[in-house]
């Protein structure tokens, strides 16, 4: 946590060591972080009974905690929460990489993979905490603006921790690795960028008279 | 496969039954293909060594087959080879979901969860078929302008063949579900719609001259 290093990493693992393309990947948590903050959705893996499964969930992150959530009778929450081991993967996609040949074709993207169990965040201060960190992580600022859950709403509700203390980012950027003898190949090659764009929004028909729209309705803001 | 019925469908399982909120679900060869389709990363979750992982990876399908690769070395893969029973998700996200509640906001998606186990890709004819279904697959037509896979760049490749047998489809469109007691907040609710575009193309600054821009770089092409 010194000031004069690249700042905090994650110790690295037998199972978060790359194998391949090590230049690809980062324990540094700030660029783990990056990419848990601007993921929207986290892919799950566990095994239940034999089978493995990988289940898309919303997520947040806090500090060097991610939190998952969903309705309390949910298989994957529950069987998180009786403390299968798991592994949560956030994914974004930059671009497309078109190389000259088939071979070098790829895709630039950040991801995050991290290894652990889940604990259930109990006790009102923190489910409150954890909801409005769910709500401010889809839209920044949304939680100020919602009706804040109930207790019947918070007891409907399962809540889980999972800890940012194993894991790693692999990230690819640029062009295409191409074969020196493939460059006079009259091939376009490049990059096709991505941008997510989200907003503006579509507002319920059934909104009273003389409700604000807040700022983050308008939809400027985009993500990759 | 009849004309008058809704079309074939993926005999469910029990590992497949939703078990909560059942009208998101659907079992539709149709439904499912749209969206494997239109995704472009896939979430691979197995198990090795007691460990669950969630690898992002490219993929393509043609017709019951979805076709994962990668580099032969990829430890990922080598499991899948070797018969690990696997667990392959897309998942495409729609929008942000904003109701008066905190407890009722949500996303908008469509996710495709399939189950089975994955057979190698022998044989040259099937292999170059593959690779140019995975270029396709990231950009329609660029694999009639790619240079074809040589012997040595197929060795290096190792493809997998991954059943669209068992699995389903969960979809969620929509605006807010909402409490009765909430709709008279004067609080802001609706959707906040993704769009993705896609290009355009920024070509590599050592392409040489006169090479002709393919129609699927301009960037007009987008997804969600």
């Amino acid at each position: 946590m010194g000031g004069t290093g690249p700042g905090p990493r994650l110790a690295p693992t037998p199972r978060t060591r790359l194998r391949r393309k090590r230049e690809r990947g980062s324990t540094e948590r700030r660029v783990i972080d990056a990419v848990l903050d601007e993921g929207l959705v986290c892919h799950v893996a566990f095994t239940d009974a034999g089978t493995p499964y990988a289940v898309p969930m919303a997520y947040a992150r806090s500090g060097d905690v991610l939190y998952l959530h969903g309705a309390s009778g949910n298989r994957t929450l529950r069987a998180l929460a009786d403390g299968a081991p798991a592994c949560v993967t956030v994914t974004l996609v930059d671009g497309l990489v078109l190389a000259r040949s088939a071979f070098h074709h790829s895709m630039n993207y950040r991801s995050v993979m991290l290894f652990g169990s889940a604990g259930r965040v109990e006790g009102e201060v923190e489910q409150l905490a954890v909801a409005a960190a769910l709500l401010d992580h889809m839209v920044p600022g949304r939680s100020a603006d919602a009706r804040a859950p109930t207790a019947s709403e918070r007891r409907a509700t399962l809540m889980l921790r999972f800890p940012i203390e194993e894991g790693t980012a692999k990230i690819r950027t640029g062009g295409p690795l191409e074969e020196p003898d493939d460059l006079d190949l009259a091939i376009w090659a490049g990059v096709l960028p991505f941008e997510l764009s989200v907003g503006p929004g579509v507002p319920e028909p059934d909104l009273p008279d003389g409700v604000v729209t807040p700022p983050y309705v308008a939809g400027s803001r985009r993500r990759r």
